[in-house]
């Protein structure tokens, strides 16, 4: 069967970008950038974009096999690449027509990103305490406050930022801020350990006016939890495309590496263990397929907007990201005993991928954080269950 | 969305006759053979036989959702029950028109069941050593041997049996046997740990004469492996039925079950495990879908007989089986610990779904031999790999 | 090293009494008493009472390694013959000099059980809140109420009973009752999933009266925590000796069973298991030994009885038992898997083996109960870590 | 119980010389060698040196205490300062007196240290690959090769090198090179990702030449695995000191990080993992305690150096290993999905425990290679089974 277009395109991107510059992306300097313009230059920035404003319109089921192919060249990359849809995905579907030819129309046009600011210290995983404050002021909103941890956000074109009303601290805004509006202040970069190539700043907004139509519809935290469907389901699928990654490392050592005078290829023991990498793969990638197609096909109602809200951030989502974190870091941390001393050093890649897969666990709500929800959720009402 | 009629038939079938008699099919008994009466009264019976032959022609994903709601009831009586698909699916691909005729007819008119024999003692999972032989004989084939285990066989109408050429020691044939054949030795029946409702005894075929046109066409040991993609998906279903069940059993007893002044249910160690339980089933559950989508796939295809020889056993058919065994044992094992004292003793269910959930993992090969076929065929393969 | 006289009786007990007749200890049958007259008949029951009683005052690091040999044989039959040490253990430290002469005495001098009696159906793990009341009535006690789970209760010489005074809820004692006393009714014996060989039963006390000197000095619960220490420390005790006779099993059945040719004892996945196994066994035994030692370093101090109180149950005592519990159940739900589909029949071992070793993180205490102490007693006091 | 001095005078070191230099401590600079001298004017350096060389003479047992304490600190240097004992405890037991004086009478006096040079690149962990040679030439030994991964040997006094006999392909010697004899070349040093306060480096011997006095008695590769037993004990030790460390800094957070508006530390499954980490804990400081007395039992013997020979790597030292690097993993791997996103970044410093554990699993064997020597070694011949 013939790949499309799109997906061939993000291969030969890998291939020419990624593949053997591993020690080069594992560093936090600059060097993303002018990668990001390259792959621009492909036409597939942002391909999730919808038509009608100049995008690619490919759902989300294509996302995970382009994110798939993506984080097996490096999960930063990948991660810096497809993070947009969070921010943009809450806009095409709560902002109103003119905001969205502002933003997505350049988004699909010219490229750039678009960052989500939503994470803060105090609060953590609980955004009801979000601490960022917007008031309306005339026909402006002003935002202030400091967001901890923003992927993107130096080199965004727009910043969704979610704030808590001035006014009454039960209600949340989702809000479009344009990264050079003045009062956005971007502060320290993040030491990350693993996704060097991705870049997260910590951002302070003070006295940051924008016009009233840059707030979206609706709750802020129920809006940022429908993107968050999205970008779940996205970050489940760098575990898939790096947990390939790391089985194809450890085909290519045990093909020269020599155990008891046969290559390691052939040592039972080992391919034990490659079946059953091999097998949690395959069960990783038919879950990110079939969560992906569980949104798509609510993006397909006409009702979706509002079905996305009903539903809060997809059950599949959630169990998606929590399964392949979990079934890829025991496939990181499995692999990282195959490869001898030499494994314990830099001039090895399992190092690097044991890092980066780290993050699918911690990123948009940890294990205990998603479990609880699951379990309140989708167990409690027998309905809900699986 | 309204269910389809077949599966609220089955649903009926399981609270009628399945629900809350969990110690009644804890036991060997005859019990069961009035209770498949009353589901091939339910007209499902071989759910899967072709419309040409009468049978009501439903694929394998419907046989997933079939099966999952047969094993939520009991899972010895899910497995009695599809068990057959391994035979008749053999004898649907590789038989002779009037053999078809012969044998998916009557099973798809009256019911009745189809019994694969294929263990042997000795020949374990490596059944190129089955030692059972058949011989030409004029216009007759003569079988004679021991079969271990053979699910089904007492009470079945037709087994299909794999032998050994006595002329060709490298050559397999499958070769439909009737029950009541002369020659035809059901042996003791196997006193199983779990699966109680469902019946295996040993056989023994000596002097068994059958018409030639008996045989399927093919060779045997690759015409099992095709059965298996079959009956692998659903055993893996059956580990997804039954955790299903463990988790409603979780819930029930965490609504009556007080800890520190509250109910278990509320209890947040509860929450998290029940949580990661509803996560795996959430993924068991999409896994079997996915393999017996592919597997439909395959079966529409107009060469599917030999695009079936040409793959062998389904790769997602083991990786099914597998991880759902994995799985399901997991949530067996914790589920087991849940129910303090009590759930020592044959008073709580729980024992019996941890002793139904083994078979999972035993059954048409174990998780070695599964994780190196894998290995071989769809790891050091750069093609093959997920 | 030549082995205590006293360990090579207990081997030739097993040898003798348990080896090869799994079957008949795996039927809760009458079988096992006049077994535990054949151990009485070693002079090695209740081995551990204190020789000014008459008894062989052999210490918990001993008993660790009779409980092992024991349990090599038959869980049950070690379970009856320990589990009289958490009630005697209670009179000889914390009763009066009386009753100590009259309940120790006779059962060093002519054997026979003493069965506690803690558990209740409502309160499950909280024992505080314990039904069974007692109250004084001149100079007798009087006890009412009934318990769920008594191990050896039925063919016990003495009960200790844990009971709630019906003057002061917050109140508990601990009463020796004899078990032909007037006012206990042994009730239903418990259809256990394993241990078959032990007997547990549900008790009844309606207007049971004993004398006022039957109560043990000190809070009945806290009284109970210190019993606590030495069995839970043998509970996991038997977890070591099913372990060792499953990996024993395992490589009987490797020396006979062939796979590709060769013995499964040379096969590179089983030795790789077997090696875990073997690993997984060494720290069992080394931590079973290590808490028993603690045990017997506390109970050497001339103030014993006191700074057992003071302790509570030993922070090791439940480590251990949770350790071994885990690693005991690891080991048997691997094992399980090895020995095809024999081993999914009552044919093999293995099914009672994994049978038995489910109680050990049942009884007594479950994980989740255990690490919750654990971390409040000795995670939290930073003096207390490990 | 007051601690001995020696410990105390470690665990002062610690506080005053590496809590909380952890980002000083995690870069390959110069940094440990100053630290190593504060650490020798203790008077502790080489602790483990027999007195009648002026050594103090501490067992293994007493190392377990010290290993653990230094890896709470920093585990790079626990590494550092007790690797010596490798090559120490085989010169002690099979040097010439001669050489026994010259080696480890400085090193007892003045500090410094030891480094054992055996891995090579192509070997991997089949020792008995090694390439270097040793070849006669008059009174003289001549060494040639290159060894890949020799922690130490920078800074080393003496080195002790295993090498093949370049006459008889079958022998392998160990000799001790002084680090600044004509002939040896260090050259890169390894940019590790864990233990980065190490230093570890590649060696090459060119006609690298020793007295013949400098060789050891006996088979290099059967001497080296006696050395082998302090150290993989000792490996096995730091990730105790690192659990510890982690249990620590989890507790920190927890008090001071807010969920649900209660500080984590309440938290039922925080309090849970904790449990589980404490308990695990407990049983890897006993695993520790009992490898170390069973290698001081035989050390003790009159003929020890015998024994050891005899005996090969202790059992224990490997089970010990393999289960404290399991182990320390497991609580490594859970610990870092505990602290957000701030545990992705370089501020925290979970990431740097992680990356330090990883090594215990890798160095001194993998588990796949322990594994199966327990198993042949100690699981085949029945009478040395645990």
């Amino acid at each position: 069967m013939r790949e499309p277009d799109h997906l061939r395109t993000v291969q030969r991107f890998v291939r020419r970008e990624l593949t053997g510059r591993e020690k080069e992306l594992d560093v936090p300097a600059d060097v993303p950038r002018p990668l990001y313009g390259r792959f621009a230059a492909t036409g597939l920035m942002n391909w999730w974009l919808p038509e009608e404003h100049g995008g690619r319109g490919l759902g989300l089921e294509e996302s995970v096999r382009i994110v798939s192919a993506l984080a097996y060249g490096d999960a930063g990359v990948a991660f810096s690449l497809f993070l947009p849809i969070l921010g943009t995905s809450m806009v095409d579907r709560y902002g109103g027509d003119e905001l969205r030819a502002r933003v997505l129309g350049p988004l699909a046009a010219e490229g750039g990103f678009c960052a989500a600011l939503a994470s803060e210290h105090e609060a953590g995983s609980e955004l009801a305490r979000t601490a960022t404050t917007v008031r309306a002021d005339g026909d402006s909103l002003v935002l202030d406050g400091t967001k901890a941890f923003a992927t993107n956000a130096d080199h965004a074109r727009f910043l969704v930022v979610i704030a808590r009303s001035a006014d009454d601290p039960d209600a949340y805004l989702a809000v479009v801020v344009p990264r050079d509006n003045p009062g956005v202040k971007v502060g320290k970069r993040w030491d990350v350990i693993g996704l060097r190539s991705s870049a997260a700043h910590e951002v302070t907004l003070s006295d940051c006016r924008v016009p009233a139509a840059n707030a979206l519809r609706g709750n802020g935290l129920r809006l940022l939890e429908t993107g968050l469907s999205a970008s779940r389901i996205l970050i489940a699928t760098t575990a898939l495309g790096i947990a390939r990654r790391i089985r194809d490392l450890c085909m290519d050592y045990a093909r020269t590496k020599t155990v008891k005078g046969a290559p390691l290829a052939s040592n039972a023991v080992f391919a034990g263990r490659l079946g059953q990498f091999e097998t949690l793969i395959d069960v990783m990638a038919n879950q990110c397929l079939a969560a992906a197609r569980e949104y798509d096909a609510v993006a397909a109602r006409p009702d979706a907007a509002e079905e996305f809200l009903r539903q809060g951030t997809l059950k599949s989502a959630m169990t998606t990201k929590m399964f392949c974190g979990q079934s890829g870091w025991r496939i990181a941390s499995e692999a990282s005993e195959m490869f001898g001393g030499l494994g314990y050093t830099h001039e090895a890649a399992i190092g690097k991928l044991v890092r980066d897969m780290r993050y699918v666990s911690l990123f948009e709500g940890g294990d205990d954080v998603l479990r609880e929800l699951v379990y309140h959720r989708h167990v409690v009402p027998v309905s809900k269950r699986s």
